[in-house]
């Protein structure tokens, strides 16, 4: 790509105002408080661990934010050829009037007192959204959040359902939905009204999506009554000697009703693609995940010839996977490309169709 | 790539006159009669259906092909960035002096008229294919068409063998087997013997490849004569309950067999691997169709030592699969790179030694 | 990418003095002897073969160089847009004095007397080393190697593992390692001191690292003594019987010692993953492998969670492969990315960490 058609792209880009489908973003504390919410981020902490800095320099508790940069700092040299690098070089000049070309063990104390300067403005989140050409953002939202506090046209609720569906055999998660929604969980019918419940809930509250991450071997499939309450009894009876068989028809009795309540409250099910989670069992905060190449979306197609009415943005994890992804959403008019993982270093962008619902 | 050494290529490529080695196309009306057919084809529709089009608006009984384009031009603006779109305007300027940017629906009938004049000149189909660098185009015929009635030098017969691997248990797909070639098909022998004679009568015709497309799990494998009869008696005495076990064992055989007759009878064999047909149940006619990443050529590898005096000209619908295409090619002699299938986007061409048999 | 960008990082490469941390160059006789040691290599002959030269002709026994290279030449015209032949010709040219476009049959006697003239040089082997910016090269040495008669700080030892590992079962590889190692292999509690002492011999000798080719299919996994001396007992009765698990078992607790070997003697175990040997059983010699792209890195997980000690330089063989091996090595810190192999036609180049403890 010439540097002309480069410039001129992003020139586009840059006229467009955003709204962002996927974000970890605390609404109550929406913007970094001091440099180290930034360098303190998975994106800087994993590279760093890869490169020799051990876990516990960063996960001290009570680690103090100006201590944790400095630490990090003594570990970015080997992360300079990275593209998360030259991001903070980017931020620091764009917001924080840094001058250098590296941020180094010499200079890093004059960029923490200027990006505290500059992060205590009473409306620096409201500044940054503003520079960043983002007019809104999605959350990701327990299912007992409070959802209160905030400004939910901004700061966007989306119901995040990893833990309904692979985790409710767990009685722990389980008693959190019963007190969330006030339904006892005898049958997987009340099951079904909880669910419905936190729907209601998230909707009431302004959310413009139910999204899950999915295990690539993961294939949907529906769940019969029968079956589903056989599962949910032996879930209930004995929980910890339930086999795996039990819990992945749970899963998938779960997952099954999450797409008919999508349809039901007119939400889209973002849908990501192929995480393995805690793989590297050693590694930082958020920096334990990784993927699996071995996943086709053919895995999906019954999920979405059953709900025409129900959009699935997808995001699928390896790029790999890419070309797969552009043909569903080429055939099939409910599936739309989403994308957002940060081991593929490409922006996120929103699709057309969910842009134009919120 | 540079613009300079793109049109170098381009215009090298331009002095190349093909032989397509594989297209849908009727030999008796073999170019477009109206417009309704370049813009009705799947290339336009299911995209114009994923962006919002009704597919009964297209599949309507009986439309006529002006209304039929009324309505497609009605979805085309979703699609201006794609390449199908821009091959749109390419043929509508190239052959009918379109000069606007768009067909829009405020010029679509000055275009449709336009095309009209064209298209019915008496020479257009031999027009058409000096135009675009044509000698010689392969069809796609099924295995009872009576190949009468064209110039096979320039329409040329392929043997299409999809009905005979995966679909010879229905008893429909027998008895047009046996009515075409004359044989009783009381044994996998006799089953042989039918092969042989559309063999004799394709090749007596000027065929000059028999062809297949193949879902991402087949793996051929040869099957001994008593296997294979006894899943073909299973098969001719109770089809409907005869279980997938013996129409795996009838489509390998049947696949094996067509490999020793191309052996025979000197025909390469066109393997087009990865397909899963009619995935989008709501699809548009031909827009169904989608493929499987998960697939490695080692399947074929058994294959490609048992006949090695059987030319293979191979697609991979994944680009995922091209390296190991590429590499299979590249170490097996008789194994050559083909492609042309649309959700890569890329033209096909065609194999130089299959060329040089034609 | 620009040519003025392509030039400048040339000619910063160009400037790296590397160590080759993977070739099977004989240390003995570490330089070509004549042009048919360079034309008859993998590179060449499997692609002539693949355009149409028989084996026979470059594997018949006794054959002379001269005569090999005419044979070559006279199928090397379908190969002129191949990388590897514009290799032949950069060869030709930089140490050749070659001054044509091409080789031809008329040409090649030219060459060859003129790649004798350079060759014979004492200190070729030394030259050729210094102009291609190399100082030492890693070796592929088998297990019982006398591992003497060369220097090995220049062609350095690498204790190569696929005999171990998958050949074990075998009872001439059983002998051969109980003869260079001098133990009975009564028990795997043996067997493990039989590696020991490998390890011990080839860290003696400045072994840098163990290597291994794997299949696609393969996990490590650890196995418990009591089953490791099951399946070893059962391969020791009666090695023709042994079925497929008694050898996946032996497999397995092989595999697992080396990585405790490499913890134990500090050495990395190289891993080279993806790899079918012999699927083209007709091809020439070093050309008979293909790859499989169906493989992921999580088969690995448990490897590199249990040794975090042990450094793994990995190379996939399959490019679909390399984005999850360039996100292994971003996350977990004692994994490497490497890579080699000829199918991706990208040069080799050493990790900085492997390069640091030469």
């Amino acid at each position: 790509m010439s540097q002309t058609l480069r410039e001129r792209l992003l020139n586009e880009l840059d006229t467009i105002v955003l709204i962002d489908p996927h974000t970890h973003i605390d609404p109550h504390q929406p913007a970094a408080r001091t440099l180290a919410d930034i360098l303190g981020y998975h994106y800087y902490t994993e590279l760093a661990h890869s490169a020799g800095m051990l876990r516990s320099d960063v996960e001290e508790p009570d680690l103090a934010p100006r201590e944790k940069v400095r630490r990090l700092v003594a570990h970015l040299e080997p992360l300079q050829n990275t593209i998360q690098y030259s991001w903070l070089i980017d931020i620091a000049r764009s917001f924080f009037g840094f001058a250098d070309e590296h941020v180094t063990r010499d200079n890093w104390e004059g960029l923490y007192d200027a990006a505290q300067r500059t992060l205590s403005a009473t409306d620096w989140p409201q500044q940054v959204l503003r520079r960043s050409g983002l007019e809104a953002v999605l959350l990701t939202n327990d299912f007992d959040d409070p959802l209160e506090g905030w400004d939910t046209s901004v700061y966007v609720p989306c119901l995040r359902t990893d833990d309904l569906v692979f985790r409710l055999h767990e009685p722990a998660v389980g008693q959190r939905l019963a007190a969330v929604t006030g339904v006892d969980l005898a049958s997987p019918r009340a099951l079904r009204e909880a669910l419905a419940r936190l729907f209601t809930r998230f909707t009431a509250r302004h959310a413009r999506a139910c999204a899950i991450s999915l295990p690539p071997g993961f294939t949907p499939i529906p769940i019969c009554a029968s079956r589903a309450e056989t599962a949910w009894d032996a879930i209930c009876r004995a929980p910890q000697q339930c086999g795996e068989d039990e819990r992945q028809t749970l899963a998938h009795f779960v997952f099954w009703t999450l797409a008919e309540l999508c349809a039901d409250f007119q939400l889209p099910f973002d849908l990501m693609i192929g995480v393995h989670r805690g793989v590297y069992r050693g590694g930082v905060y958020q920096g334990q995940d990784l993927y699996d190449s071995r996943v086709s979306l053919i895995q999906y197609g019954e999920l979405f010839n059953a709900f025409p009415q129900v959009t699935f943005p997808v995001s699928v994890l390896a790029s790999v996977a890419n070309q797969e992804l552009t043909s569903y959403a080429w055939i099939f008019p409910n599936v739309v490309t989403s994308g957002h993982w940060w081991y593929s270093n490409t922006p996120a962008y929103i699709e057309h169709d969910l842009a134009a619902r919120l």
